[in-house]
């Protein structure tokens, strides 16, 4: 018994509704909530169906997928705690808003680890107990550097990696290594800064809102599917380190959520888009 | 051909979704859009359901009929453009916000006339064309008021109501003339306000929001099914009629969600609360 | 008698306050409303005040800027109603706005003059008693075309001239000819796009925010000083159009902000940053 | 050395900022922020100031006062961090809010003990090296166990007692005893909802908006000057227990940022509305 998500992605058309709602009734499954969505321009089908019963696995997602089109992606999903790590360099309210979520029981994760590759969050992720891992990139190619925490990730088996204000280019191996299980939250800007100090570019054009966006890393750079984005107002009266706490604050929420929709399978990739159904 | 929306209420059972779809099916129509929802607490199901192709409307709603447990509601509503009636007193702010959108073609109803109990707003409603129908409720009984309102209501056969600050209260046997059809918008306080001047009370009590809440009206005054609330921020440089003010520009475009989210039948009732599919 | 607003740029230096305050004790006005700011990169100094009292203009701006330094920036603005004129392309949303709160008195703006490069608009401004001009740009250098509008609006006197959605690029010479006086809406995306159909760009990235910025207009195309941003949310089912409908709902609702803003003389200069005293 | 801010309040007349600002100025400080206001309706006068320099407390004190009306309130306080006491019962979310923010110095505030009147917090308040006191209200008189709660806050002498959910009804002469001093969040809803489980009742009432709203405590329950208010979005597929959780993540930013305004002695009372300088 117990609660599971099916998940299909694949081509639309007629019926597919129906036969997969088949699948489950012959299971003997019950309901309890269920979302479809069509995309038109690429005729694609999703759905996510939270059912309540006694799994087959194997038996589900085979007749679940005899009923779709050739291609169909099928999963079958657990709900509750699944693990995640997290790696950071200094700042912390990401990572805060993490770690207080997960003790507290409002954050669908077990924290298996923490890696930083710099020490300064250590003292803070254990009063948690949780175990951080100090990976220095000091004299290492970005390869070895990139080896060893793929070592620490690879013996968590988690479900996401949440890329907590981590301040280093990922290498494409790395991103590949871990597809939609990347999750990275960086500020937002209307207009958009390209280069450094974006807050100082930010305060300089004088802007009147800091935004947030949480998106799926890929190979290219901030540039992957978006799963969250919300914006905090400021004003003439902030300074660029205000509007930096401002975007801080705004950050570890928009993470927070994006990384809840992640978890409770609530994310569809459709090309670099994303179906979110909450 | 054409869309349509089949919407069904029903006590819940296993396989709802499975035989609804069946029936779509079988129809040959394609699925636009899908929702549904199941209310645990009282065991009902809510499914609506935008299809498109040829329509028979009566075998489609016998047919969904045979599939459903008994009492089930089934309907199919047609999308596009549907008749309403606005009801006024003085104040223009939601009704203007409503002949704008309906004239740019930002609100899918024909609005078939406009009543006010004052001539005030006569020459702004008739410069988009608009019947203004001037019902005095003056040296009448509220019976014979609403009788008249009626009267004009009934020859437009609107598919709502729109209480668009309409200043006065209204009998239950108006009511329940028109149920599930009249839709009104109204303030609404964190704290709530009873009485005379709410505006004057929230400033005395030195609120930072001033809300709106769009609803179903019952017979129980103000207290109909919620479609859609709102709020504004507010402090202390506003005086009550600043605070009236941004109330007024919160409720219009409340109202304007709630009605078209009534318009395209995303409201279903569930006791006194709403499921909406948006 | 009367209200007026008292407004100073200089640069910073002690006692600033005590003496503009002095001055205007010494008028015998009362202060309504009191705003500074004090930037301390530039080391510049802002205010506002709104006073109440029998004006003796000359004698005011005169004792005012002998308390300043050197290069004070000193104006006595009136409150009320001012003259503005509106251009326009097609799209009627941030005109009707406009024209609505000017109708209704929400606007403290009297509406002089609509200019359209299309005649699309010109009905539904004359149902508000409101002179439309329409100047085709067809057949016409840039150059002849903003001179034809520079007519009118030179003839209005405005406080502000509107671009409500006006899609033609302006030269130089005519916004050199309109210092501080154009307001500029447009949409606003997380991150920005640049070139051509933008909304299909923001579908194409699968955005979940769209917003709006008003803004002073200057040599730099849609990179004037920021007077009012905000966003509105978006998500997957929401296809370039709706995403446009969404643009347009925040776009009506920020300009007006920012026009009132403007209005009331609460936006000052700061290089390209505004300081909005609101 | 350093900054600090002058803090006025009293009936209004003209001159006053005049009057003010001369003292300030022959004193030799520099103004670094300044916010007045009038309150019509009461004829009242306020005034908050930040100003740097070398303080000579009494005399400046002295010199305002002299030129201000009688029964002026002028004071003069720190900037930076200052002491806090948080009351708690069971719920962490406020308190641990605080504590992060405290610790990574987002937070104008020292805690120098947690208060509660259960021991469930006693070891995640300690992980933050923050002496808890457990102080159970079994077995004793509301006086008594009040009377043990105020030996702990008078030993910490604190700027404020933030009630972070301490679910205990507080007797009048607790209250009194730290006038101005004691700050609650509570949850607030459009309508509002008297009696016992004020969730379930949101629930049944379908309301789409769920609110915080943090206050000074006064005699009066829940009563008392609000500092901050705002909602947060809830629809139709949340339960009580989603609703509840809702309300705590607005519960959490509402009390630190009214805690923020607080100590940063941005919030003057006015009757029992509050005049926030932010």
């Amino acid at each position: 018994m117990g609660t599971h998500l099916l998940l299909v992605k694949c081509a639309d058309q007629p019926g597919l509704v129906h036969r997969i709602t088949g699948v489950i009734y012959r299971h003997g499954f019950n309901v309890l909530e269920n979302h479809e969505f069509v995309d038109d321009t690429n005729q694609l089908f999703f759905m996510r169906t939270a059912i309540d019963g006694k799994l087959d696995r194997e038996k589900l997602l085979k007749e679940t997928r005899q009923e779709l089109p050739e291609g169909a992606e099928v999963r079958v999903a657990q709900t509750g705690e699944r693990p995640i790590v997290i790696m950071v360099t200094r700042e912390h309210h990401c990572l805060s808003e993490l770690l207080i979520r997960s003790l507290f029981g409002n954050l669908n994760a077990r924290i298996q680890a923490v890696i930083g590759n710099h020490p300064d969050l250590q003292g803070f992720v254990e009063k948690f107990d949780v175990p951080f891992h100090h990976i220095s990139h000091q004299g290492k190619t970005r390869e070895q550097h990139e080896e060893e925490i793929s070592k620490v990730i690879d013996r968590c088996d988690p479900a996401f990696v949440v890329l907590a204000k981590y301040m280093r280019i990922l290498n494409p191996s790395f991103v590949n290594r871990y597809p939609q299980k990347l999750i990275n939250i960086h500020h937002s800007f209307l207009p958009a800064f390209i280069g450094a100090r974006p807050y100082k570019q930010a305060y300089q054009r004088g802007v009147k809102i800091i935004g947030a966006t949480a998106h799926f890393v890929t190979e290219e750079l901030d540039n992957g599917p978006i799963i969250s984005q919300d914006v905090i107002p400021v004003d003439h009266t902030h300074n660029p380190e205000d509007m930096a706490q401002a975007g801080r604050d705004i950050e570890k929420l928009v993470l927070a959520r994006a990384l809840n929709l992640a978890l409770e399978e609530r994310v569809f990739l459709l090309g670099n888009r994303t179906v979110i159904f909450d």
